[in-house]
C-alpha cells in the first residue's frame, strides 16, 4: 500500500455488487455509480457533514423533485438492540430485517423478527417504539435522555455525534432535508458511524398514476474500519462517503421527460447540412469545415449522392433543431437556406453570414 | 451480436497490450487511449477523411507544438512488396521491420530485412527507393504512373483512394498537415487501407537540450476484416478509427508546464476558507456555504482549531489562489480578509461584498 493518509475524492465508474441480480427492480449485477469520499482523520462529524451537503447539492441539481435524507448511526443502531434485549449473535439478522422497514410495514418486519429470527415478542416491541420515531435535533437531545437508551455508552456517542452533525448541517443550509429516522439500518456491515440514504418524496406531477418506487437514489456513511482490512500492516484510515446510483437516476430522469414530452436525444448534433441536388459533396464538405471549426457541431450524410427526404427524415428522427441546405440555386446567388426542423420553417440567408447566423440561434434556443 | 451496422463513437478509457511493457519508453501493458471510430458502409473516403480532421482539431487544441500526420495505404505497402519482389510469406516480417523506419535509419533496416529475414539485396533496393518518398497529392499522382508500381491493381486502388482523401483533407483546410509517406507500415495485422500516425515536430521552446522522442502521439486507420472476426455470422461491417495515446501527451504536456514554469495543480480549488483563531469553526462553514451555493470552488481545513501557518502552508503547497481570512476583530467590524495567495496581499472588505468579489477576481484571472 502507499503512504496516503487524507484523501477527498469522486469517482464515476462500473461497480459490481456480489448477490443476484433483480432486473424488474432495476438491481443490476454491475452498474454505473458516481462516488464520493474523504479518507483521514480528522474533528468530528466536519467531513460527515461535508458529505450530506454534497449530497443535497447533487440531488438538488438533478430536479428529481423533492427529497429527504434518512440520517441513524450505525452505533444508536446497536445500541437499541443491546438495550431492548437483542442476543448479540441476533444483532445483524435483526439488523437485516430492519433494513426492509422502507419496503414492509413494521408489523411485517415484526413477524419476520418473532417467527423467523426468534426474537422474543417484548423484544421486537421495544424495537418497534423506536425504530417508528424520526425527526430533527430535538429527537436527538429527547433521545439522549431516554431512560433506556441512555444506557448504552455506544448509543450516547452516536447521538452526541449527530447532535453536532445536526448543527454543521443548520450552518450548511441543509437541516430541513435531513431526518433523523431510528429505522434505517442500511445493509452493508462495514458502516461503524453516521449512515445516510436520500429517498424521492412522490411528485404527482410527472410521476404518473403508478407510484415511482424506486428505492433510495444515493447513500452513504462512515466506515472507519474497511481500509485496515486491505492493509497489510492494519494501518487504520477513517473513511466517511456516498454512493448516487447513476442508473437508477437515469431511469427517473427520462420517466421525467417522457412524462414531460421532452424527447431525449442520443446525439448532440446542432447543425445538419444537407443538399437536395447530386453532386453537391464538396460544397458541403466546405460547410461543415467552417461550421466545425467555428465550434459548431455539425454532421452530414457520408454520402456522396444522398436524397433529400433521407436527409430530412435522419434530422427529426435525430431532432437535430437546425438543417443547413446548399443547391444550384442557393450557390449561383450566393446565399444559403436554412431550416429550422421542428416548425419547417425556411429562411434565406447570405452565405457568408451562416455562421454568426447559426451562433445567435442556437445562443437563443 | 446485436444488429447495428452503423455507428459513429468516441470512448476514453483503459485498453491493453498483449507484448511486455517498457517502462522507460512510457509503453505500458495497461495505459489509457481516446478513441473515436465510424463504422458503417459509406462512400469511399469520407469518414477517412473526417477521422483525420477529428486528430488535428485534438492536436492543435492541445497545443504541444508543430504537428505532422504521415498517412499510407495498406494496399500501396502490400503492393510496393509484390512490385519490388518480396516472396507473399515475407510480406508481414518485412511489414514489421519496415515500421522501425521512424526509429531507425534505413541503412539497419535494409539490414535486417536482408541479413535477418533473408530478402534478396536488390529487392531490398527496391523498397528503399519507395520508403524515401513522401510528398502531397502530387506524389500519389506520379506514383500512379510510376511504371513499377502501377503493375500492382492494389496500389493503384489504394492510390486512388489517398488522391480523393487529399481532394477531401484541402475542403477540411489540413492538407498541409499530412505528409503521405511510404515509410509508414503500421504493426497491427488488422488494417485493410488506409493508415496513420501523427508525430510532433521539435520544437525546442519548451523540449529543453535533450530531445523528447515520444513516437506517434496518435494513429489510425481503415480495419474492414474486424468486426465479421468476431461476428457469429461473419457479416462486414467496415470501419475507420483513430487513438490519441492520452498517457505520451499527459507526459508532454507535464513536461511543457515545468518548462515553462507553470505549476501543475492536482486540485481545483479557487478559494481556502482560513482563521487565526480558536473556536471560529461555524463561522468558517457559514462562509463556506455562502461560496458554495455561489458555485464556487472553496476549500476550509477539517479541523476545529487549525493554526494559521499550516492553513497558509497548504494553500501555498497547492496553489489555491485566493484566501478568505475571518477571525474576531473582522466579525466585529462586519468585515473580512481577502488574500491573494502569490502576492501575499491582503485586502479587507465588506462581509455581505465576499462572494461578488471574489466572483469579480476569479473572472479577471
Amino acid at each position: 500500500m502507499n503512504k496516503l493518509k487524507k484523501m477527498k475524492r469522486y469517482q464515476v465508474g462500473k461497480v459490481w455488487r456480489r448477490e443476484s441480480p433483480a432486473l424488474v427492480q432495476g438491481r443490476y449485477r454491475e452498474f454505473c455509480q458516481c462516488d464520493f469520499d474523504i479518507a483521514g482523520e480528522f474533528d468530528p462529524m466536519i467531513p460527515d457533514a461535508e458529505c450530506l451537503k454534497i449530497m443535497c447539492e447533487i440531488l438538488s441539481g438533478l430536479q428529481l423533485g423533492d427529497f429527504l435524507i434518512k440520517v441513524n448511526d450505525r452505533r444508536v443502531v446497536d445500541g437499541m438492540f443491546a438495550v431492548c434485549g437483542v442476543p448479540e449473535d441476533k444483532f445483524r439478522t435483526i439488523c437485516t430485517s430492519m433494513d426492509k422497514l422502507d419496503k414492509m410495514p413494521w408489523e411485517d418486519v415484526r413477524h419476520e423478527m418473532v417467527a423467523k429470527k426468534g426474537l422474543a415478542p417484548e423484544v421486537a416491541d421495544r424495537i418497534g417504539e423506536y425504530v417508528q420515531c424520526h425527526g430533527g435535533i430535538s429527537l436527538v437531545e429527547k433521545l439522549s435522555k431516554d431512560p433506556r437508551l441512555s444506557q448504552s455508552q455506544l448509543a450516547l456517542q452516536g447521538l452526541g455525534d449527530l447532535k453536532l452533525l445536526f448543527e454543521y448541517l443548520t450552518l450548511f443550509g441543509i437541516a430541513e432535508k435531513i431526518s433523523f429516522d431510528l429505522s434505517l439500518a442500511r445493509g452493508l456491515d462495514y458502516y461503524t458511524g453516521v449512515i445516510y440514504e436520500a429517498v424521492l418524496l412522490q411528485s404527482p406531477g410527472w410521476a404518473g398514476k403508478e407510484a415511482l418506487n424506486v428505492g433510495s437514489v444515493a447513500a452513504g456513511g462512515r466506515y472507519d474500519g474497511l481500509v485496515a482490512q486491505f492493509d497489510p500492516k492494519g494501518h487504520n484510515v477513517p473513511c466517511v462517503g456516498l454512493s448516487i446510483g447513476v442508473e437508477r437516476i437515469f431511469c427517473l430522469v427520462e420517466q421525467k421527460m417522457k412524462a414531460s414530452g421532452e424527447k431525449v436525444r442520443t446525439i448532440e448534433t446542432q447543425v445538419f447540412v444537407a443538399t437536395p441536388q447530386r453532386n453537391f459533396l464538396r460544397e458541403r464538405l466546405k460547410i461543415i469545415t467552417e461550421l466545425w471549426d467555428a465550434g459548431i457541431k455539425a454532421e452530414m450524410l457520408y454520402k456522396n449522392n444522398p436524397k433529400l427526404l433521407t436527409q430530412l427524415l435522419y434530422c427529426e428522427k435525430t431532432d437535430i433543431p437546425l438543417m443547413v441546405i446548399i443547391g444550384e440555386q442557393e450557390q449561383k446567388e450566393g446565399v444559403i437556406k436554412l431550416r429550422s426542423v421542428a416548425s419547417r420553417e425556411e429562411v434565406t440567408i447570405n452565405r457568408e453570414s451562416l455562421v454568426a447566423e447559426i451562433q445567435k440561434r442556437l445562443s437563443e434556443s
